[in-house]
């Protein structure tokens, strides 16, 4: 039933390589079908004004996509003078995310940025951005606590996202883009590997949603979520 | 235990005056507590590019804070040369949101705008947008209706919004902004009158939340949106 | 023959109503027949660079228009990335106008803005602005006195603003909308409450004026200023 | 007792000279003392999109300084991304006095662009760009009328301007940088060769004046503006 | 002598793969050493206005490096709202570049637009995106020709690029970062695979050359397109 | 053969003008041929961050052209918002181009800026703006010499600059206008007084070019760079 002969609960293949770049403290491109990311982190050592003199670090994210990364030519928003409203949204969705599975105070007073950047997209690239941008981080954190920077990891547990949607009437996990573009219902799932919510964006366009139907997509995000923390933790292995 | 010494499931005090102003096809000026929006409806006779002649129709909104809406002064948007992510990411929920319980075959190709511009702010200004924009939306059609621009009502249900978090603690319905600047947890639920789920952003700032907790917000939701929509019908009336 | 039936020299009914926000340390929504302007001040504890140390004070002024305050539509000046031509011009003039009734010795280094925001228009939205504005400024130095942050009295007497013009040959005072549209020749005056001009803006479109025409505008505009400083002290009492 | 020894009623000296580029179709450098305006007409046979099909022509301005035309160097409005609220104001007065000149019917349905760059500045640079501006002007309307695209003469009389003050207690013609920065009222009185008022701007900064004041600024500007029509039909001859 | 052990006229190990990415018409990541960028072709049935209905081609390119594609990380272009001097400069060096190696009568009247984005910096990209751009270019062209929508090549003959400079007195070939930005002198060749001229930038920061070294850098220049030229047709093939 | 009649080798008529401001530390109007550059030098007791502390010098450009320089009336670019990718690159050479000819210690940590603006163009700019730019510059170092605020001279030799390109098949030295959009290859050589190279910018459009005529346009630069450097001297003397 969906284009692609997956199950309605089957995700994409998912494959996460680190050490893509030489110069970041922390790089992964993930690969969530033919959807391919390059996340790297940035370490810092300042933070942002509103928090300076605070003794708490800060993550923050921004997201970016190549013009010719999707199957018509997009304009480079750097050539149009400004970010969209879809990038920002995503970008400080991305922040978010990462900082809820952030201990502060044992960051310590800097900042980590990730950036993720679409090289190819086909559905599903913030929750791919979130996803590949954790290993990011947890990739420059250990190199701070190799370096004796930090003492304590303030990662608490993987931060995963995931999109679920009702496609065809069907509640279906980790939607490419022929099933985004028709999906009435979709959103993403961030949770942690133990199943903790981080964050819910469900959204209907031109459509509504029950309850229950809410419910049968939670239960394929945290399959989701599940499976993509077990990928996570294996490339920072 | 809540800052205003108001129940767990209790809203604040909600007015919704039409026709404040006089030049719009639809106004409402709503106060949710020290929230105060004024939503104004344009209907225009075209359509943006990507719909042109589809016969579908659009409606749109935008956001704006009035720079001492605030406890302190914001810079004016208009003065720093863009419309911040909040301010983007707000007003493509207010649109997203009202498009959802709109037929847009009945509308037929014209675009109606909702301006939602706060007077003053005290949390929950894009849930008193969307309310109040619903109204408006609501007065500019029944103007299209009784000129006989068109024929069927291409609203389906009324549309509204609340917010929900977990506030020391407690899962707290329709937060203000004391509770809102302390909240771990909180979020957005967009429903129709019938209870029907358009949009859900749930967010955790530093910290997560359980399926259980998730669910006891969405039984306040419900019961705010209730209260809301027979507000919003009897101010049409 | 004015299309609103007032006489010559007859103003609209004006009302002045203060603590319309509550966050503002000053705030009054003024009504100019159908022209509606929110003005707040806010006071800061700084002041621009170009007069750091000088023990002087400073007042200046913002102006926005919301979208729908007009007949059709405008377009967001923050959407649009700048603010125009129009609302620079008289921004700067409201500011200006302003500082010539304050004491700056007397007001000590701090800055008040006085933000005008028009809510519906109807011609003479920049007369509003300062005539509202100033009661704003008032009760923000109010404030400044009661909590003894200031000793004397730093405004020097009320300024208020009128339009005048030649609208079907005859000086006409308090332009509306239709007539400001008609008008070949028309204008702003300036003034404090004692008659003392502070800025006069006369302005032909594609017509001229005489001399004797100016006197008549002028002496229409000293009466029209005369009555409004009387609402200004009314209103501040 | 003025810094240049002038006396209280006369001009600095003003030379006006023609086709000081060669592209244009009207272009003059006009000196008022030290302060150097090179102004160009440019004629296009397109109007802006409010007039199209109307049969009447346009004229409007933009106006510039080089970065060094002042004592101390100004950043460069190309680069700092927007023209400032000064040079708005400036070019928009420019545009709508010269309009105030010209029969736009007799122009037909052509667009003339006055360009004013100011390559020296002392005082008075608007002034100098009106009068300026209209030698330009009316030498691309010789050029029309010459190649026989209009028939009659669009150019109802000379439109000059100059500027008067209260400078040391004393009314001033025509200021001069340093009388400019020290006067606490000054202003520009545009009008036509024969003595009619196209636009009034007189403003007080930290001051204020009298009917009486403004009546004897009013006889200078009178003399000023006979003394400059002379010059610039002289230049035109 | 070279920080790499390189002989003063080797070049980095270079390697192109194509089909890198799945939406583009054309796409090859060349790697020169630790510099590898991403270059994509995108065809489109339209050109830019300044040729349009005149039957012939365009060929464009822009240029952007991810935020972490360096050392340390640089500010996002588009979230400072506009493309920097040097991305400007680059971009149009490649558009002229490739432009110079096209037959744009055979190429008949539609667009391609080369997107070169580095992933990873050392030196050097600017010649690497043209290298690489031109086998994009290739690949799209092949495509056109395959599907009949051209009839003759329009790709006269292979257009690369390298850069040579003078590094501690001595001319060498293909500087990366270490001795780029040691370089008192360097510059880029941008030449046919037939040793034909195309573009020359040599640039002295803070000292100047001799024709005698000028000459040198040429012969290195020379061989270093010859063996670039070769690649990209193996590449091709 | 050229248009104007002159031989292969011969320069359009120069002159340069000192003195023409009288705010900027140095000034030059520089005249070849139809091509009008006005040059200022500005001093300030400041250095870019990246030399703070450093004790070095600095010298920068900005270019600019007014609207009506040109044949045909180009948009301002302070009006559209920012400064196209041509000036960005021309300012970046010029300055690139006078920093070549600085000792910068013997300059101190000081910035000088040369503002080059077109007044009026026919082909060759920035060779014009360059070789001015120094006169403007010479004319800066001479004020601060005679101040006594640097001892030893910084600038090591006149720097000048010239085009030259393929015109009609011929090499040919100066091109004007009419030969600029005609020449398949063209660029610009800057040169020392005394020969040496700084700058070497030449760029085929739609063709290439052979080593041959590459060493032709070199021997014609070197006697245009000749010719114009003892008219600098002679300018400053």
């Amino acid at each position: 039933m969906r284009p692609s002969g997956r199950e309605l609960s089957e995700m994409r293949a998912v494959s996460i390589e680190t050490g893509f770049t030489k110069h970041a403290e922390g790089s992964a491109l993930i690969k969530m079908g033919d959807t391919h990311v390059l996340c790297t982190a940035t370490i810092e050592e300042r933070v942002p004004p509103f928090i300076k003199g605070s003794g708490l670090g800060w993550v923050t994210a921004e997201y970016g996509m190549l013009p010719r990364a999707t199957n018509t030519r997009m304009r480079r928003e750097a050539a149009s003078g400004k970010q969209g409203g879809r990038t920002v949204e995503i970008q400080r969705l991305i922040g978010r995310a990462l900082r809820a599975g952030v201990d502060r105070v044992a960051l310590g007073e800097r900042q980590i940025t990730i950036d993720c950047d679409v090289l190819q997209a086909d559905g599903g690239t913030r929750c791919a951005s979130i996803t590949g941008g954790w290993v990011a981080l947890r990739l420059a954190v250990d190199k701070l606590i190799k370096a004796g920077d930090i003492i304590s990891n303030p990662l608490i547990s993987p931060v995963a996202a995931v999109s679920c949607g009702i496609y065809a009437g069907q509640p279906v996990l980790d939607l490419d883009y022929p099933e985004d573009s028709e999906a009435g219902v979709d959103g993403n799932f961030i949770m942690t590997a133990d199943g903790q919510l981080i964050e819910i964006q469900m959204s209907a366009e031109g459509s509504t949603f029950s309850r229950d139907q809410m419910n049968s997509l939670m239960e394929l995000a945290e399959k989701g979520v599940g499976e993509l923390a077990e990928l996570q933790l294996a490339a920072c292995a």
